[in-house]
């Protein structure tokens, strides 16, 4: 099975594929550019959701469900809003099929036209923002901190499994604020919580910065971001909050009553993140045996194989193999027993390592006679032997010492690949060979950033937050500069 | 603010939309048929997810994850299920939206027609088994056992808060078995799971049954269903449990290698359950003051309010209460303590009131005095005094006992709404006046079925599971039937 992987090094992106059709996470479907994620890549879902949810409630969110289809008339009333989303999207145009009465099959009922179209939302500030319209009216009312788990469409031109879908499974906050400050704060604090859930959880080390206007979400007067890097050097962004300003609030006519008793445009944020999050995990940690799954959230943390001959060996290892699983339950730790007897340990190992279950346990007949366990781990593939007694407490440590590392791993390597430029040849030459961040000089305007995209298909990643002030001269154009800026290519 | 609703007696179907919008539950959208989830609404829909999510997984099922969208072609296969199915659907037609060269806004972008439409999936048996295709070769790779949370669409021309909306959550298993007898046994384990569910969790009781051939799901063989029933004597079908035989295996081609090395069809299964639930929980348990929510799944199951005068008393009391609060959370008891200044004791008591909160706890200056509070039960609105001391654990005690209070309240309403009736004149009279089931003897055929519906508008609920057999005649026609059927007039 793992021989069926094509190594990184040939060809990286056919190696993603692999791993994620492979490692069971997804699979395509009859629908252009629509995946269907499988159960093993679903447990990770609902993992790292899980998790974000409750970050999000710990910090006084609620959840809440708004409508899949919104009035096309809805996208037109924030301009830059609709410049950026009401391009390629799902339109739905009629509400009713019939039967062809030339006997072709089904067709759709030209009497069922709606009046106006629905558009399949691709993100929901309008559809949300024209509710919040009847749920404030006075300063009591806010802020108003909700968070809606969803699926959005943007019909993406070129797809690729969790890194760029049609179809997409995310989180959408959308807050409302009486004041500026309590706004930007709030984006400023969820970009917080995404960083945490990447580095923490993930362990995937991020930048957190905030894009130029040309990289801006479409309707915000800023937009944060959490970006990572991807072995091959490109940059990944998972996760932005946005400050709204008083855009959408004016769009919608969302207005409240202030203590002094004053009509004021309610201010707003936006955040998300979604199942992109797991291309980024995939591309941050796995080898050319598979994936390697963060042990905090992967399905399964540690997989126990016996290797025996007969079934009276089977018995005996199967005795203390589930006082260990009980152990280790207890400990609150996900763990199976494979003991099935349709493939061989080394397969088992394979298929395992495939799908980048962080501990692997194997039990035989010289494990019964000297009660131990041969543990390996997924990250270094290293294998040691063990006494079976206090086995559940080192595997705990184990599992918290594999999180470590792979954090660490990923960091030197992030680290080591965020280079400093000054003449431009240099800065094509990073890009072109050494891949990851470049630091460099930027005039500030968007026409530089367009002309240094084109060249070199990099794309400003972030302005870092508290960003060190040096002055210097821009990468391409030499124009002065008051800082330097982050530039990759990116997915 | 309690005054507000409706009574029942005077508009029960106003009583209902009151309750559900004034409790916080769901509000209208600006897109028709659809529904807003309110943070109260989507809380308690959250706990039912999880608790049925937990009952699938003990039962070995997983969540996986398929497209919202279905080539129109793939309704088709299945000779029932179009015709089920492929009426009233949101249908996309096409994929981009452009600027209206003559200046109207945005408009639908006529070259970016679909070569084939897609329809919003009403239901995903046939997008599921075109996958299963792929995922299914050999025995051994059944049984597939997948559960998938999504929303889904149905172009519902009346629509009703959370009992009928064109968009709704729900969840759909759909497993693959090697025999008919291991998916007849699958289709009732998740019936009885439903029963399960809505008996201890929500409360409700539920007449297990078969649903007729005319009532039966488009493409299943059996259709199994749990029916509950509502204050106003209809019937509300709470769940549904499908035997889909071969169908959608012949289908979609779906064929596996069995033991003996033979290609066989696949057998099928698939069950659901939806938000309407959150309809049929509202309608059992209410009354004229509000919701009663389940302690159960309440979202909060105690509120605490203080009656104070002065910030001094007012520190003496949220000292206490602060106490009191952790305990309850650490018997995992979902508790808040309203010490807000904006609104008077009696304010909070209607609201509270009328969320359906369990069990709410006040505590004044007296009470400080003599180490009491006052707790009043939702369910039955009586007080009582009690000793702070071990009022944590009381407050347990007391939530079970108002769960089972609830569930014998409903349930001794349903069993003496269940009348048999052996004259035609009897079993109209009852549906009119009485409402409930009527028990009553049929001759088998739709036809009698189309016809008792036409002049009562009631239908049949179900076959019960385990049913007795006793020869009679048909309430309408007079022709031999070897068992009563449940008739009701329903949701």
């Amino acid at each position: 099975m793992a021989s069926a992987i094509t190594p990184r090094d040939k060809d990286y992106s056919q190696w993603y594929n692999d791993l994620v059709l492979k490692g069971g996470l997804a699979d395509y479907s009859a629908v252009r550019g629509c995946m269907v994620i499988k159960p093993y890549g679903f447990a990770l879902w609902e993992n790292m959701r899980d998790q974000l949810d409750k970050m999000f409630k710990d910090t006084g969110h609620v959840n809440a469900y708004f409508p899949l289809f919104i009035p096309k008339s809805f996208l037109s009333r924030e301009a830059a809003h609709v410049e950026g989303f009401a391009k390629e999207c799902a339109v739905v145009t009629h509400y009713r099929l019939m039967n062809d009465p030339n006997g072709g099959g089904i067709v759709v009922d030209p009497d069922a036209k709606l009046e106006e179209e629905l558009i399949v939302r691709p993100t929901s500030e309008t559809i949300i923002w024209n509710t919040y319209k009847d749920w404030i009216q006075s300063y009591r009312d806010l802020p108003l901190l909700i968070n809606q788990w969803a699926n959005v469409v943007r019909w993406e031109m070129r797809t690729r499994l969790f890194l760029r879908t049609a179809e997409f499974l995310w989180q959408e906050g959308h807050t409302a604020h009486a004041t500026a400050e309590e706004a930007i704060a709030e984006t400023k604090q969820m970009l917080d919580v995404y960083a945490q859930f990447a580095e923490e959880w993930m362990a995937v080390p991020v930048i957190k910065g905030v894009k130029t206007a040309n990289e801006r979400f479409a309707g915000a007067e800023d937009t944060y971001c959490i970006e990572a890097l991807m072995q091959d050097g490109k940059a990944l962004q998972a996760g932005t909050s946005h400050f709204l300003g008083q855009n959408f609030a004016k769009a919608f006519d969302v207005k409240f009553s202030n203590k002094e008793n004053q009509l004021e445009y309610v201010w707003a944020t936006s955040w998300g993140v979604s199942t992109r999050l797991i291309g980024g995990l995939v591309m941050a940690h796995s080898d050319d045996d598979g994936l390697i799954m963060p042990p905090k959230i992967a399905p399964l943390q540690v997989v126990i194989v016996p290797i025996y001959k007969g079934e009276e060996q089977l018995k005996a290892i199967s005795e203390k193999v589930l006082v260990l699983v009980k152990e280790l339950k207890t400990l609150g730790i996900r763990v199976k027993y494979d003991d099935t007897d349709n493939a061989r340990p080394g397969w088992k190992f394979a298929e395992y390592e495939m799908k980048g279950v962080p501990v692997r346990i194997a039990i035989g007949g010289r494990d019964l006679e000297n009660n131990t366990a041969e543990v390996a781990r997924r990250d270094e593939k290293t294998k040691q032997t063990l006494s079976m007694d206090g086995l559940s407490s080192a595997i705990k440590i184990l599992l918290d010492e594999i999180q470590a590392n792979m954090f660490n791993k990923a960091k030197t390597y992030r680290d080591s690949h965020i280079t400093q430029a000054d003449a431009w040849d240099d800065f094509v030459k990073i890009l072109n060979e050494k891949g990851g961040f470049v630091s460099a000089h930027w005039d500030g305007t968007g026409e530089t950033e367009d002309a240094i995209k084109e060249k070199t298909k990099a794309t400003i990643r972030c302005i870092p937050l508290n960003n060190e002030q040096e002055a210097g001269n821009c990468i391409l154009t030499g124009k002065p500069s008051a800082q330097r800026v982050l530039f990759a290519q990116a997915y």
